[in-house]
Formats: C-alpha cells, sequence, structure tokens
C-alpha cells in the first residue's frame, strides 16, 4: 500500500534530520498532516483531532493518534507497530484532558525530554492548548520553533512525486474540460460545482482523483471580486465572467490550475485582462529556471501589470505539492518581492495570477515544474479566456 | 445575502456576551470559522489564514482577516465596514510577520487592551505561535481560555437553523438514494465518491448542497477497521461491506447520517451488527427526551452492545450543526460516559454507532433533533443493512 519507496522515505527521514540538526533540534513533534504523511505514508482523514509524528535523533518516527485512527496508521505507513502509539478516547474534544499530555509522557518514556525538542508552533494543528499541555508536561525540555522545517525539505519533488504531480495534472485538465462542457447561463452553480467535483474525484480511467485541499472556487461577476467565497444555487449569468480555481489531485499530491470563462460576449474589462494577464504570465515562466528567485517570478509579472496601470500587493504565487486542507499551498516559498528563494529542478509552484477587483475577478493560471534548463506547465489547458456565447 | 434575521444575530451576541460575563470575559477572539459564521454570517474558505472575529463589551463583532478576503467579509457579514478590518498580504505564511502583531494594535487602538482577554486556545485555527504573537503584543491584557465558549452557546439551535438542518437531512437521503442505485462491484470506489459528491452538491431541484466539512468516508472489507481512511481507485468487490460516512450540507448546516451496504450474501458478522446496532440504536432514541443526559443515550447504546459482548470504549455521538472542515462535531456534547450534558428541546446530535472492529466496521447512524416531548430523526432512510445482491 505505500505510495513511494522505503529508500524515499528513507532520505526524507534524512533531509529531515539533517536540517534538525541545522537547528540544534535533537527531536521534532511534526503536527501538519502533510508533512505527517510525507515522513511516514500516513494519509487518513483524523486531523481534527490531536495527533503527530514523532522524529527522534534515530530510528523509527513514531506515529501517535487516536486509538480509532491507530488501524489506518498501521495500513498506511511504513513504520512497525511498536511505533504506532493510540491515545484513549475519551481525550477527544475534552476540556479536562489534552491529548499532548500523554505525547508528553510518551516522550518521556522514551528519553526524548532532555533535549530540544522542535514543534510547528503555526501550523493548524498545534494549538496554542496543544502547546502549554505539552511543556507542562515536559519541564526538563527546551522548546524551538519548527514552523516549516519539514515543509522546506518537501520543496524539492523526487520523480516519484512529480510524476504524482502529472497525474493530478491530467486530472485537473479533465476538470476544466468538464467546466467547458457543462456551463452555461441559467444552470444553478450548485450543479457546476458538482460537476467540478465529479470530474476530479472520477480522475481519468487509468486512475482516480483524490480530494482537494480547498474545495473550487467559482464566483461571477462582483462576487469574483471576493476571492475565497463558495458557491450557491443561484443561476449562471449571461454576461458574465466566472473564474474556475481548482485543482486536480492524485494521492494528496495538487495541480492547482485556474481558468475564467465568459458566458457571452466578452467586456473589454475581461479582453483586458486577459492580455494582461497573458503578457505578465509569459514574462515570468521566460525567467523562471534554476538560479532565478521567486521574487523574480513576481516582479516580472507585476512589472506587465504595471504598465497597464495595475498595482498588484499580494503574491502571485507559492510552492505546492502534497497537501490537506484548508490548504494546497506549502508555506514556504511566496512569489512575491522579498522572496529571494532559489529555485532548483524539481520545485514545482502554483503561478496564482489572479486578479481581484472592485467588481470583477480574473484568474488564469499555471503549475510550474522547474527543470534542469528551465521550466515547464504541468497541466496542459489553452491559457486564454474562455468564451461561450 | 444574510442566511439569518439580524433578530437572531442580536440574539446570538447577547447569548455569548451573557457566557463571557459569567467567565469574566471582557473581550473575545474568536478563531472558530464555525462561531466566525455564527456570530457574524462570514463565510467564505480563507481559514487557511489566520482571522478572527472580535466580540467586544459592547457594539458591532469586528471582522479581521487577510486584506483580499474582505470584500467577502462586507458582502457576507451583517456588520458595518468600519468594523471589517483587513491585514496586508505581506503577513500571509511570513516566519517574520505574524497577523496576531496587527490584530493586538487594533485591539489596542480600540481600547479593548487591558482587560481580560477571551482566546480559543484549543481551537484548529489559533496556533501556539498566534497565542505568543498577540501576548506579546498586549502586555496589558489578561488572557483565559475561551475553548468552545461560542460553541456553547450554539448546541441549541432556532428555528431558523432547524430547518437548514432538515434541508441538509433532504440531502443526506438523496445521497444514500444515490448510493444504493450506482453501487456495484467491479465500480472503482473512486467513482462511487464522485457519484456521492455529485449528489451532495447537486442538492434537490428546490435547493443545492454545500461541501461536507469532512470527505465521504466509505472504507470496504478490512479497511473498514480503519475508520478514517479516504477512498481510492480500487474496485468495489462482491462479498464485502462498506459503510458510507456523509452528511449533507445546506448553507454549511450539517446532517450526518451513516449506512452500510453489502454486496453479495451478507455474512453472519454483518447480519448481527446490524441487529444490534439496531437495538441499541432503539434503546438510545427511546430514552432521548429533554431532561435526560448525553451520558444516558451512551449508555444504553452500549449497555445493549455489552449484551452482545462487545466493549465500546469510543464515543458514540456529538452535537452537530454549522461546520467547517476538518469535522462536523460542534465540540460540545459528546455521548459518552462522564458527559452529563442535559438534553433540551433544539440541541441535534449525531448519534455515532459506528462498529470498528478488527477486520470490519459497520455504522448506521442518525441526526437527532430533541423536541419538546422527546426526539426526532431528521433524515429518513430505512434504519437497516443494505444489501445488493
Amino acid at each position: 500500500m505505500l505510495d513511494f519507496s522505503l529508500d524515499e522515505f528513507a532520505e526524507r527521514l534524512s533531509k529531515t534530520r539533517a536540517a534538525m540538526e541545522r537547528r540544534g533540534i535533537d527531536t521534532l513533534v511534526v503536527s501538519d498532516p502533510a508533512n505527517m504523511l510525507w515522513l511516514t505514508g500516513y494519509d487518513g482523514w483524523s486531523f481534527y483531532v490531536h495527533q503527530a509524528v514523532i522524529v527522534p535523533p534515530s530510528g523509527e518516527p513514531i506515529w501517535f493518534g487516536r486509538g480509532i485512527d491507530s488501524p489506518g496508521a498501521t495500513r498506511t505507513c511504513y513504520i512497525g507497530t511498536e511505533n504506532v502509539v493510540p491515545y484513549p478516547d475519551h481525550y477527544v474534544h475534552s476540556l479536562e484532558r489534552h491529548p499532548m499530555e500523554l505525547l508528553a509522557k510518551l516522550l518521556v518514556e522514551r528519553k526524548l525530554d532532555n533535549g530540544v525538542i522542535g514543534i510547528e508552533k503555526d501550523a493548524y494543528w498545534f494549538s496554542a492548548a496543544a502547546y502549554e499541555s505539552l511543556m507542562a508536561g515536559l519541564p526538563n525540555a527546551k522548546f524551538v520553533d519548527a514552523t516549516v522545517l519539514v515543509n522546506w525539505e518537501r520543496i524539492v519533488k523526487s520523480p516519484a512525486e512529480i510524476a504524482f504531480m502529472r497525474k493530478a495534472a491530467r486530472i485537473v485538465q479533465l476538470m476544466h474540460k468538464r467546466i467547458y462542457e457543462k456551463v452555461e447561463p441559467g444552470m444553478r452553480k450548485c450543479d457546476l460545482a458538482a460537476e467540478i467535483f465529479d470530474a476530479a474525484i472520477r480522475g481519468t480511467p487509468e486512475f482516480g482523483g483524490d480530494y482537494p485541499a480547498l474545495v473550487p472556487l467559482l464566483p461571477s461577476g462582483a462576487d469574483a471580486a471576493a476571492c475565497h467565497l463558495t458557491w450557491d444555487d443561484r443561476p449562471m449569468r449571461n454576461n458574465e465572467g466566472t473564474f474556475f480555481e481548482i485543482a486536480g489531485v492524485y494521492r494528496r499530491y495538487h495541480c492547482p490550475m485556474s481558468r475564467t470563462v465568459y458566458l457571452g460576449k466578452p467586456s473589454e474589462t475581461f479582453l483586458n485582462a486577459e492580455k494582461m494577464t497573458s503578457e505578465g504570465m509569459e514574462a515570468g515562466l521566460a525567467i523562471a529556471k534554476p538560479g532565478a528567485t521567486a521574487e523574480d517570478i513576481a516582479i516580472a509579472f507585476c512589472d506587465v501589470l504595471e504598465r497597464y496601470g495595475i498595482k498588484k500587493e499580494n503574491r502571485v504565487g507559492y510552492s505546492v505539492g502534497c497537501a490537506y486542507p484548508p490548504d494546497w499551498g506549502e508555506h514556504t516559498m511566496s512569489l512575491r518581492r522579498g522572496d529571494k528563494t532559489e529555485l532548483q529542478p524539481g520545485m514545482t509552484f502554483h503561478f496564482m495570477t489572479g486578479l481581484w477587483m472592485e467588481d470583477w475577478g480574473f484568474e488564469m493560471t499555471e503549475t510550474v515544474l522547474i527543470t534542469e534548463t528551465g521550466m515547464e506547465c504541468l497541466a496542459n489547458v489553452p491559457r486564454q479566456l474562455f468564451v461561450k456565447n
């Protein structure tokens, strides 16, 4: 059932330990489920309760989680059952007991409580209460913030990971095809969202799709100014633009890609948005190669926009790979001014060139793989405003 | 665009303030997106960045969030634009800057920094880093833990909320209908998951569905022992049981309901599971009325199971209502020994009578509304093991 070879897991562990060593961390407590997956193979919808993967200085990682999830851990992880440690159910959503009390005990038992412990302080799943509980139970430990430590080790994808992302790319192509086939004035937006989910999860005849870390976003008209509203059941209307922010997903690996559809004869606004975004994206892609920085791509894109009189303040992309809700971004590299991350072969990012203006929105984006000599867009969907009359 | 009346929002705010007063809290910082929705109407997929609703001692709540999400806030909240406070984009996923620095400044500006501030310490979205950053910026405040303070105020549903849950119930009925129509040996599990999503989001001809806070879980055979594994693309097999843990959702309000389908001639194990669960559920429902406690229901169910030789350690239900990923549970009442919460008219809970055994799993569950005199199961799907030969 393992998606990656034991060698690959060993390599990931050793990269993580090297990063821990650079930061003086003896033991790492990993709460981000994408990091847990990447380190051990653990995959399950259990991140709504406290859980963790512990990376000790040597030996296998330890999975710590709710009792009813331990069968899922033994089924999906490569680690031995002695390192799958369940906690009892009355610790779930209790205000009297916190699962981190038991994690602290486990670390004491395994003699991992005397050194420097790295924690993901700003991970979604490591709450303020988890931190307090863990600290209280480990008086001899020194805690240091290791937020996104593992995420940074994930930034360059292995060939096996890239193969997964290529499958995700094939899925997102089918999703956009489905949208264009089905969308028409009068169709309820929820029915269109249902089509998108269906295409996403059905996948291809050779392989199925997985759930996305963000639900499809498909706002129309003035609602598209608000980039994170989800669908409703009102009908699609003529003479409106709708952007589709979606991702194909294969076994937790994402390939996001957005396109915009205009029903009717597109307004000047949308034709201009298409032109600007197209030129800006080409400018960014032209310099996307090993050695360039994240900032370089952002500046190239934003310079084009500025020539058209648009000042874009928000970031224009971010690293992507394996992910769980609520975000398919990897929380490492952002394409924005000030981010000097140097691009390397195997990096993958969502070039997120969205425009959210006062009363309209437009998205036409790509997921980009940095190659030895340049770049490659993973999915192949015509880079244009789609028009349906 | 508001889903509930201004009177209802005023009522919610006043209930929340009363709870704050009982706890000596002057100002509440709400991070749970379901609480943010309930208090203000704010609905958007933006909880992957830091955001909050502030409840000051008087006046309107304040929405605090990322700049690009503020148009979504003005569109969905009842509060005035002066109380929609955006933060700039370079605070997003940055290790140098934390949005809570700006929230602290806002509280100082609004003179809310000198009293007792309640925070949701164990909410998913209130990380250890958020807490440290907020504390550093508010040296004059005293912090107290207000985890699930608002959740508890949500436990009794208003008539308008119950109407939403009834719509969600109609959707989950259609989802189970779709499953039974479509499932057959040889069908890839991903294609069945796609059907479930399609039915969930399409909803009924009168109203569309919303995304669930948990993806559909539909493990088969021995995989069903691991209750939170998600689907893959292997074919459904004859002579296997599959449980379907799903919810209908209408505008964030959930009606979860699980059923199990057996392909082929059901084994004794499954027939017994059906019998035990049925009897246990009837025992629990028979005493579900105002005045009974959460524990009473759990004990009634578990007593039946014990007569059949099964000891169930995990909880058998939890309060449900509006929710966002990763959990449709409300994190208040749990149906388990020790939970003395008294049932009241308007409470709604998922009676989660799942059995996850060593090499099989079975679920047949109901979402229950407590009425003035007893209870009502919100969705209507025959309470049985579904068999398809």
